[in-house]
């Protein structure tokens, strides 16, 4: 039994997200995982670092899966690009340790999140950004982002309802980076809860454009309560950027 | 009696071209003829700097029309970006001369031409891409580029059927630019044949993966003959860059 490190990019504009719901879904899991059980001809279960959601996208998603093969890796990795759909792609094939598992495995992970603050409409990236022209002080939001930093209870920035669970995560860092027309966000962090980053955005976002202060992020944190946090930004500007193990 | 000039970008995945084919047709012209007769409340006709074929793009594509109107112009403008497909964008109006036309008024053009040269895979920009990974002898595709730039016959490299129209262009120049996994060809020039930067992309790249020799060009200027020059890429690489006058 042989165990593999998939690494995958796709563009979630047209999936119903990563996790399979059934059998015949429009889920990313699903065509992956039915692509390799037809290749490797048995059941292949595919696990990823973690989920992403309805029209999230993935610059880099990692994946771990067994099977008993003696397929060439080469030869495997070009029928997997061959036969997936166009919108996924395979980055690398390798083999792991045995032991490897793309999700218990997982230290951390970044996402980016993709703002375009013009009325200059970009078309040919319309489906990865999200379009936000109310006019942003940018110092303020980094104040702020250096508020959500470090180790909290998250609980007021997801939108999770088994919150049993644990719900303290640590923000490794959040970087801006400007250019042109477009504000790009990236999120690290040891784990992120059930909506989070685009909750985290939308926070940001309110107080880019004056609408709260930065000053009142110890509030909502300590608030526990969905409704303290700002608005939910729209899942196509979200990107999964990185995955650390 | 005013003139407009509009300055439009599109993503050309999902239309049969600029040119309208009927009144209910899936091209550009007719989608935004129709938004501006509605808008102005009179029948708008649109004149472009040139027709774009099914499946291209525009970064920038240059129209002119004429309408009885004291709308304001930014006002016009906004309700133009609020009721156009999401594909398709309106960069800028403005007024413009009284005779200014849009393709009788052109000087020139810019046309790209995206290359992506590895197996690694990009869905993000898989529509504006074509994936070619033969490799490729960048300089042998320089010196034959060199050769096609100036006045010449172009009757070789167009698919166009009336051929008793003049087939003589001038391309100013080619520029190539490496990036990454992309290779990008800038062509501009006075006018460009049906198909023409696509068969000039499908020779520069039969060349560059050592098919044929640059020493070929004139040969195949000579004859006058399609078949003498290379093959057509497709057109999801090729963007109108931008239009000179």
């Amino acid at each position: 039994m042989k165990n593999y490190r998939l690494s995958l990019c796709y563009d979630g504009t047209r999936y119903n997200g990563w996790q399979r719901l059934g059998s015949t879904d429009n889920t990313i899991q699903q065509k992956v995982e039915a692509l390799l059980s037809r290749l490797l001809e048995q059941e292949v279960e595919v696990a990823a670092s973690g989920r992403t959601d309805a029209g999230v996208h993935a610059r880099k998603q990692i994946c771990s899966f067994h099977a008993e093969t003696d397929q060439d890796r080469g030869k495997l990795l070009s029928e997997i690009r061959r036969y997936l759909p166009q919108d996924i792609g395979a980055l690398e094939l390798t083999e792991a340790a045995p032991r490897f598992h793309a999700r218990l495995n997982c230290t951390g992970k970044t996402y980016l999140y993709r703002i375009w603050t013009s009325e200059q409409p970009n078309v040919f990236e319309r489906n990865y950004l999200y379009v936000y022209t109310k006019p942003l002080d940018v110092e303020r939001m980094k104040t702020a982002a250096a508020m959500l930093c470090g180790e909290h209870d998250f609980a007021a920035f997801t939108n999770a309802k088994h919150m049993k669970k644990a719900t303290v995560r640590k923000i490794h860092d959040i970087q801006f980076e400007q250019t042109g027309e477009e504000l790009r966000l990236y999120f690290s962090g040891n784990g992120f809860l059930y909506n989070m980053v685009r909750i985290l955005t939308g926070t940001l976002l309110e107080i880019g454009a004056g609408e709260r202060a930065p000053e009142e992020i110890p509030e909502i944190f300590a608030s526990r309560s969905r409704e303290k946090a700002g608005f939910l930004v729209p899942a196509k500007g979200l990107i999964l950027w990185d995955v650390q193990y």
